[in-house]
């Protein structure tokens, strides 16, 4: 079995989130410092921190399609920063998004294309 | 921009399902013959044939993750099957479900666990 | 303002659930008295009574699209054979099912689809 | 089988969105260019199209419910405007969302009426 | 079986809303006052009513779960004030929240948790 | 912060579940023993342990009321015999499923009244 500890999941939190993890691990934090430690050593931790198991483009993907699913689209946003920045291509995440049309309808995945766009621009202009 | 012909859905269909293509066509035919051009024309012509843009594993993970969260059984054991048939393995599908405890909970984690059990009970009986 | 008694609810209960109406009572009885109350008087005494406002087929319509989008298919079953009683054809019912594969995708709807071919079913029975 | 062109969809989506057609249009393809023809051509050319077999207010309502029971508030405010342009009233609009209150509660009711008081505030205004 | 009357749900509302009843109310009534005389009479007088067969804290907990497994944040921030009206400290609300992460994932949890700290904030502010 | 262990997880699991515990986590190890040990420590160590800050029969409730909201029928049932052995009464149980009609609507909560009848009538017999 895997071993866990709290520094692996800040590691790889870190790793995958690249220049947005310190204003990510922030705005958990003030929130609630219980959920900044819940939100990062359980997830990156136990599942991400797994990639020889399962890659973590993929598990961006997968993250992806469950975030539009839900329509929790702040989660959404921070994670398409993720998702890049574990190479994943602009091309890969809009046929991602694309492809849900056939699994959630067309209303969330506008939505979704929205918050992308919003990505898109961001980058753009920074 | 791709082209799509009804000939092409079906085609990348059957490549995905397999064996199991035949009866999940008859399946839908049975319930209503415009269902069954709809739900293969569409989603196989229209997404997964674009398999060069984002490969059919990446495709399976992103279509396993929304089922989960949607809780649609029935579909997530037939894609479980495609899943495999694309190739991906056991210990990435078991990691994909389990990576989504962080996102949907532990129900639905479950109730997909039980799912691919009877998958892989029913691999090993025939 | 409309006004609204017990007795509506009921009567507008029965009027829509035809030979249904005494067994779905009775399900919900068995399950709990204040359950039967509520279900029967507050939605059939305060919206389903109003068909002066809304006629009972686009209610039906309404009903049947948020069970599929909610995918509560034992009361999609009930509702089916509800929308049959006043008026809707199975042409009508199948064409809204299908055009929900736009808003909800393709899971659900097929999921909807297994139930129509149920009450069919059970219709060319008896 | 009903016959199904491009510019079919593109013909009808035009005249059950009237006057926010071309926004809504340019909205999607501003997003992606791929999303604005799936997202006109599939919908409308493959199930608004037929309203011989379920007629267009009848459809603007079940799309209604599905997008409240969703909570997704772009497209509901969206349908609104169409509902309204293919001859719903307010109040037949006001009777579905208080409706729902049986089928999904009372928060996303709320919700909902919050986007149709918009609706009603910018047709006063102009 | 328990009485209800019109005058016995607005009471029960203004004691568990307190100084937030009287805009609450009047926000449901700018919407529609078919919706505010349903949404105070309804689950104040049918439901909250009943504090003598479960409590008030309880039933507040309760309502904070669904409306964060929802997602229909609105609401959940005028629940948290009720929450906080009829007994329930901070420590008992973020422990509600936390435990979600079982049950709906992280991060339907964070945006719960976001909506607390607007509570805070405000509390805080005046 | 509160500390945590693998064995305060699983005997916090085993106060709280009682005589189902066993088969509860058997069924768990079966469909792998990877979710077996996430399904026992994580919730029960990091969130139901701490019952000084959030007392175990509101945190039962607060369970039954996303799991019904969710429509996860499996987990409510379970939960169901937990929330009777940390104390909550039928009556209650049955009060907190009513109160949910004003916030999922009723066929979630005729759902979910299935469930507890089934509960109901295994204890009945034995």
């Amino acid at each position: 079995m895997a071993e866990k500890t709290e520094k692996t999941g800040k590691a790889v939190f870190e790793s995958i989130f690249g220049d947005k993890a310190a204003q990510t691990e922030a705005m958990l934090y003030a929130l609630s410092p219980e959920l900044a430690r819940l939100g990062i050593d359980f997830p990156f931790g136990e599942f991400y921190a797994h990639s020889d198991l399962l890659d973590l483009k993929s598990r961006e993907l997968i993250t992806l399609s469950t975030l539009i699913t839900q329509g929790t689209w702040p989660q959404l946003k921070i994670h398409l920063y993720a998702a890049l920045n574990v190479g994943c291509t602009f091309v890969e995440i809009e046929q991602a998004i694309l492809q849900l049309i056939v699994y959630v309808g067309m209303p969330k995945v506008i939505n979704a294309m929205t918050v992308l766009k919003e990505v898109r621009d961001e980058m753009n202009e920074g």
